[in-house]
């Protein structure tokens, strides 16, 4: 049980409803998830929050498929269960097999690894990769 | 300054070296990093991790540059310098624009922002989501 | 269940029921959480903890309320389950609306997504943020 | 040096600096600070971010004080210095005192500490905290 | 319910069949935990985790008692609820009585307390704490 | 520099003092870390969290020794840079060679490399991890 309900679209307000039917037209689904339900507590911040999803999952220098693993990434980081539930469902429906899931485990896992080592470590930070990227 | 110091090639004993000698030869590269060097204080982790990381990172179900970028946002998201520096320059010698590590910076905040408010809200995972992969 | 079992008043040492006594009379409740019943197996860290959490919780330069809305705020960000929705119950009784609860995840993401940006980006701290606080 | 670099007023793009208008008038002040000048190498976040900062921190059913001190205690517990470092001095701005600060800091140190309590122990939930907020 | 299934040993592929075997002859027991069987969808990660563990939990210059406790320290302030239950029940077989477990976790609790001070306040590191470790 | 400035000895008010004598003289030492020095602006903190490092890193069911190794693997995981050098140098004090040093760090990065394996795939808790401690 949320802390706060989930809201239905039949109970929800205008303003909540046309974020639902944003939501639905732009995944081409005919339900929204948990999380914009309770979100919709709030209706500033679901939509806030929907128009940066949008926005910043959309396809760009990067692809969906890998904006979405990214997510799953960090989400298992963090230890998330919705969001590596969710982004775990949402990029297999753009494509991620499980030999996939199961390689972008073992990156996540050997970078949480390797993070310690270095930090643990205290290595100091090799002068090249000072660089600045080039613009 | 390292808890423990680097170790030079030249003093390095010859399990080190023979672990230095495959790093620059898979990376085609003619030096190895501080981080390799530090790790070279106990051999067993050394030789142990790098066999970890070049199977890892290998091209496989995902490409490596996709790695690299999981790999840094990991490293972001836990907030690890020397990570953040090495992997970045890593992604940008296979291909990553200033563009790409733009969006991915995004996506890695966005994540890291609805991570805490799915948690903070206790949000229930939708049963679908709950399907495993299909293998 | 937890690791350790909760310790009911009635099965207590006196050391722990005068802890147990203490917890009471200070909240006005006739029962202790579960958090204190199983930290019971530890009298020693059961007894300084709690006088730690009256010590720091007390009034002072911050009001009970926003004591609270940190705690929250903090076990969000580590995702602790059982603190989010005991320390969300607190702050509900010291006066937290659904919708402070909403602004506070709202601030909690938000600080969540750019606390990642800053850390990635390697954004050098300006001179003038550097200044100590007055004392 | 952060890893792209920070773009000055003088050579910011009409949309960047339309940003960095809104952020010095709303503010009022006469400079933008670093986090906004390496954002700015993404016109499109940069607008985003700060659009959702203007809002979220703005006054609401939480003072902006209380925000603030929010933001400081999610960047403690996640370690950005950059963030501890620019939310201290808005916090200070907002007429946090010393004796705030510290006592921040003991709520978020104690808060940290009894999260691993709860989470080590494997804490059960009492029944009555999963009562969800009245809305 | 896992996100790629648990694969029993009757079901297994030959490669996955001598990891388990390995296991079980390795920890004298009949049969491996929940945690081997779904990594063994997985199975070139199955045996270099495998590896790793075995290696780095063996008897060395730490006793595996002291290795166990350090793992649940890592896994509590982690939150993994998988590792703390699987490595509190390793570190009992290996003789953690629940005294060493309770003081275990007031260690840990007391330093993730600490740890959010000194980075809370940014308190510089005494430069005699800079020395090296002699090798 | 820190946020607040470090109170020397001479400067220090009577209970500040005291605590300084106390820590001198159960550490057999003749000065106190900066992390005192800097907590000292808020004495009463400083009281309280000195008594519980005093109590909780004193030899008990566990020995000091292997306290310090838990305190440096939290911190480490947390990326806490002068926790991780003092308390380095801490359990270099009690008899940590360099060789412990470097199978802690393997544990610790191995156990951050699993946490994320078991909460990425989210593995059940086999039932028999179930068990709570016998007391």
């Amino acid at each position: 049980m949320s802390i706060l309900p989930p809201i239905e679209y039949a109970d929800a307000s205008p303003d909540v409803r046309a974020v639902y039917d944003d939501i639905m037209a732009t995944r081409r689904v005919d339900s929204v998830n948990n999380f914009w339900k309770v979100l919709a507590n709030d209706p500033a911040t679901l939509k806030r929050v929907w128009e940066s999803v949008k926005t910043v999952m959309a396809p760009g220098a990067l692809d969906p498929l890998t904006k979405e693993l990214v997510y799953v990434a960090v989400s298992v980081t963090n230890n998330c269960e919705y969001c590596i539930m969710s982004h775990t469902a949402a990029a297999r429906a753009k494509g991620m097999t499980p030999a996939m899931f199961s390689e972008l485990m073992a990156v996540v896992a050997l970078a949480n690894e390797t993070n310690r080592l270095s930090n643990g470590y205290r290595v100091d930070v090799d002068p090249r990769f000072r660089d600045p990227l080039p613009t």
